[in-house]
């Protein structure tokens, strides 16, 4: 226990030069490197009223410093400073081991990001912490953008993530952080820091598979339409609606692949319960391409809202264009010439209308949805809410989605004309998955399936002996 | 003051093995109770590189735990750890008074929840730092769901909120809640617990009002207008035009009620200021009524949005409805016949394009408005910003609406045959409300109503002897 | 040194007066002024459960305050609590300096705005600091409506910023704000003062040049647009068509002016990498005009889209327009009585739903874009991930969008019936900033420009010896 108590004193004892080091007026910051970053940042720490000073290999031939700071030798910089930032490249951390002694008790900064994911064993700041064992080191900065870093706080850069094992460094690059104007997220202990460096690296991985289900998906119904709709027509009635690919199709396979996305949302959902009520356990994992897919639900709804928005935007032009215009006035034209007057069709005036109120209920529930994960409006519910939101309206808006399609089927399904090529219509194909999500889905809401589900989600599990003494060897 | 310092001491101390208990690379973390919630969070823990250790009343036959993980007594768990989670109902808190000796200076993580709001006279955690007053208290993760705690942060579970008495404490949970992934928001002091355990059983309550009348008028207006359109038409006409239900009559009462909720926003405050102007103080509280009135005014404003939202929707897919195509070749297919050649009627132009442009205006306006009532948007604004957003643009909005209503009626006021069965338009019933708020708010604009509103509002009183002596007595 | 580590026991020690000051079940509070602001401020405290006492000059003539607390003399009151409330103007801040002995140790938290900007030398809680040097100053709460100070927080009045030397001191705070309900946000030291006292003065600073810009081009082209359209048309014409003015006219402003604020947000950057590629260095300063430009692009953007949206609603209202369907009934009925059949015009088709799906596609990523600068959203964002949506997809929309121009002109560019008056079509003239900007753009695809421009931007410089010698000398 002596030894406990003596670090706490040492953590009491540094507060009170550290915390001096981050506060302008007193002490300076050090930067160790005269690179790129390394000017940026002193450029940036000065304006807002830091001394700094630079620690540099050749300190005398470094090129052009920021107007207000000094070059000095390492072993200079890191003594008249308490905080010190590392805007060298990984691969030249070496010779800080030399200046271990000089860096005991000073916090370490490594801003440092590497080229790709994985190229070292262990995190840069890890690395780091080996080589200076004496000193504490933080990881943060490394997020920003050198624009930022130079620049002050804009859109992607507001917030510094950082992490480091002592809390009292920690809080001394917080305040320095927040002198320039950033947020200050603490991300924990410095086994964090691989996260920090590989945050930057990333360009939207877990919207990769989403994206490209939707592209796939996209490309294929838009082949299989120009093959039914366009070359079809070419083909059997000589006629070239090409033009009709700009707008007529696109407004078909937009809402198909959407449809067919939504319905994917709930699917794994539905899988997992099956998998539940059969294993008669909620302990078991799920296969991974379970957990993938669960993972990217979120993803997939936005995907399949952006293709309903457009589907949304392309219907409603619908009227206004020149083809469309062109056809009302020749069916017009064409009535009174041939003098036939066309009754008026209730039973379509009320499947059409139904139609479009589904699919304008639907669309709103959707946007609902989606307005729900926001980060800001998900952060404001609690989980009940949120999950309320996802699920019962999800479940809603899945429905009047399907519904919507299925009025606008209404009797082609047993039109033989509308299989053209013995091939079905596109929209009968989105109908599968969402169909058969719905169908599982009411099948849970028996009682018998339901009550089971529940008390399994509460940690009921179904022992059956000789299960049982298999598990108690497999743990 | 030698008690004080004695236990700033004693704070200082205890930092270090608590640091150290959240260190995954040092001592265990031990969870009382081998139920779903401590078996779901063991194994979140042992993912993060904590060691794990199960403290239970019968250590040699709880059921299966995570691999890698121990069950023992729980005196024994609780001495090889520094930081307790108890995973078990408040049914069962009684065993930890008598382990109580065990626990002094222990952290002890509250993560309990109720079934229903009000069941106990105080909250769980407090109840638990009187069972254990040497420990220190921490109520936290109680606000995620178990799902998150076994898999990670997701949507609606980002945030941990903690409270507790000892800062210390809480550093080391927020250390050990930032490692599982988690961002963390302190509350304060432990008397925060009831609202932390109140917040995961809310679903949406400052929503139920506003949605009751917004569900009520839907319905009152539906009523009224099957009435006069529907079915006066069939009585007295003898035509069915029930299809119509759909799409033109969801097209009339979603914009009325959405007009009506929207000048329900603004009438409180109209009401508010006229009671400090009769009043002459703005000391004297609010009715209860108008206060839980004011409060719903957000949620009333973004249900009206909703409103208007499918009002644009059903506005804007007319054209394409097969009713409105019918009665367009309809018409012209008649004046063909009949040879009747209909004037430009450039007031009709004027007037329907104006009364298209306010529309579009107020809608607008109110998308800006539901913007700005975004979390992440209102929090990036000053108060000032904020309220000339609400309440300029505000009545601005209510403005172009109301203008944009009067527009549709234009001389239909004045015509009789509007007034079917003696029964007024349902769109005049939609503009009472707004014109009176609108009215009223001009009426405040007066130079003399708005510099006596302003002095009161900085904290003049109106006093005469009378009043003065009544309120003397009464403070 | 020794000074120092006395200076930490001092720390040390008030740490524990401090936490209790703001544990509301011990000492109570101070309020320093009994005015509005003080009253508001009181009755808050009330309610959260803590003591309040006020300090004033005449503690008992001091008017009506919230039951339950009770005036004092300031010296009275400054000795009973550890925690005091500073709610008087500046103007009256004189009377503390005799009060420094009795305020020694204390926090004192200063609450108070100006009432415009920078009319004193320094920030009010510096200065609050300079008259009581021995106390712990901490600005917070300023930022705050008086209603919601009195009432909790609502929307824009969540969070509380606050500023201070003394880290204790401001846990002190921190810890009374929380137990408020409100979140807490620490901006660092003293020196931070001045910017949250300009934070609530301000109304959307870094709006008003965009939205002048905005309304400046929208005036012009709303003139430019009644000149050549309803002017031209009465004098050369003789007819009147100024109800063309509310949808015609406001279709054609709001779309050019969007496109020319779209362009404009990425003509800055176009410029900045011309000048660095000219200077061949990215050390040098921009220009102050460019420097600003640049910093609100963001604005420029939104309200660009804001525009884009108010066309898209307008064109979608056309088929409902009754001028649009009268020239459509029209036109048919003269097509019939002249017996003239019109060929189905198969470019045409292609034209106009090409047209028609660039727009769309245009609108769907823009909203993207929007979408993406939330607050919330771009704070999830990584900035690679955030500028490729800006920079990439930016790019990507603005050739959509400028395409649809492009469509839209057509053929009309060559016509000279177009160029009424000699002068151009207002779309022509939108069309000219984004095509320069996208050209610019594809200037510096080019290799031999992009692989400059990439090592400029990772600090190389182009160094010629005459140059280096004046850079020597300069910095």
């Amino acid at each position: 226990m002596t030894s406990m108590s003596e670090e706490v004193k040492l953590e009491c004892v540094s507060l009170s030069p550290v915390s001096m080091a981050t506060d302008p007026e007193q002490g300076p910051l050090c930067i160790f490197g005269t690179g790129d970053l390394g000017r940026s940042l002193g450029q940036r720490l000065l304006q807002a009223g830091y001394k700094v000073v630079y620690g540099s290999r050749r300190p005398h031939s470094c090129g052009p410093l920021p107007a207000g700071t000094q070059a000095m030798s390492h072993e200079a910089a890191a003594k008249s400073a308490n905080l010190v930032f590392i805007c060298v490249h990984r691969e030249h951390y070496d010779f800080l081991e030399r200046l271990a002694p000089q860096l005991v008790g000073k916090v370490l900064v490594d801003v440092s990001n590497n080229l790709k994911k994985n190229i070292y064993p262990e995190a840069n700041a890890e690395f780091l912490q080996r080589l200076v064992p004496g000193a504490h080191v933080v990881k943060a900065f490394n997020t920003l953008s050198a624009w930022a870093l130079q620049n002050g706080p804009s859109d992607a850069n507001r917030q510094v993530y950082l992490c480091g094992n002592s809390v009292v460094a920690k809080q001394a690059v917080e305040e320095t952080a927040t002198k320039l104007g950033f947020t200050v997220l603490d991300r924990g202990s410095l086994s964090a820091a691989r996260e920090l460096e590989d945050f930057p690296l990333q360009l939207f991985p877990e919207w990769r598979l989403p994206i490209r289900l939707a592209v796939g998906l996209t490309a294929a119904f838009f082949f299989y339409l120009v093959i039914r709709d366009i070359i079809f027509s070419y083909v059997e009635q000589g006629k070239d609606i090409s033009f009709r690919i700009m707008v007529s199709l696109a407004n078909k396979v937009f809402p198909i692949v959407s449809l067919i996305l939504l319905s994917l949302c709930y699917l794994p959902g539905v899988i997992a319960a099956f998998l539940q009520l059969y294993r008669g356990t909620k302990y078991k994992r799920f296969p991974d391409w379970l957990d993938r897919w669960m993972l990217c639900r979120k993803q997939l709804g936005l995907l399949a809202l952006a293709l309903a928005s457009l589907h949304v935007l392309y219907t409603l032009i619908i009227p206004i264009r020149y083809y469309v215009r062109f056809r009302i006035a020749a069916h017009t034209i064409s009535q009174i010439k041939e003098n036939k007057t066309s009754e008026f069709d209730t039973t379509m005036a009320w499947r059409t209308d139904s139609y479009y109120s589904m699919g304008i209920l639907g669309y709103g529930l959707y946007v609902l949805l989606g307005l729900s994960s926001l980060p800001s409006v998900s952060n404001s519910l609690s989980w009940r809410e949120f999950s309320f939101i996802q699920s019962k309206l999800g479940y809603l808006t899945l429905f009047f989605c399907t519904f919507h399609t299925y009025l606008y089927g209404w009797d082609k399904f047993l039109r033989l004309s509308a299989y053209k090529w013995y091939t079905p219509p596109a929209y009968m194909l989105s109908l599968v998955v969402p169909s058969v999500v719905l169908v599982l889905r009411l099948l849970l809401f028996l009682p018998c399936m339901d009550r089971s589900l529940i008390r399994i989600r509460q940690g009921w599990e179904r022992t059956d002996p000789e299960n049982d003494t298999k598990k108690s060897l497999l743990t």
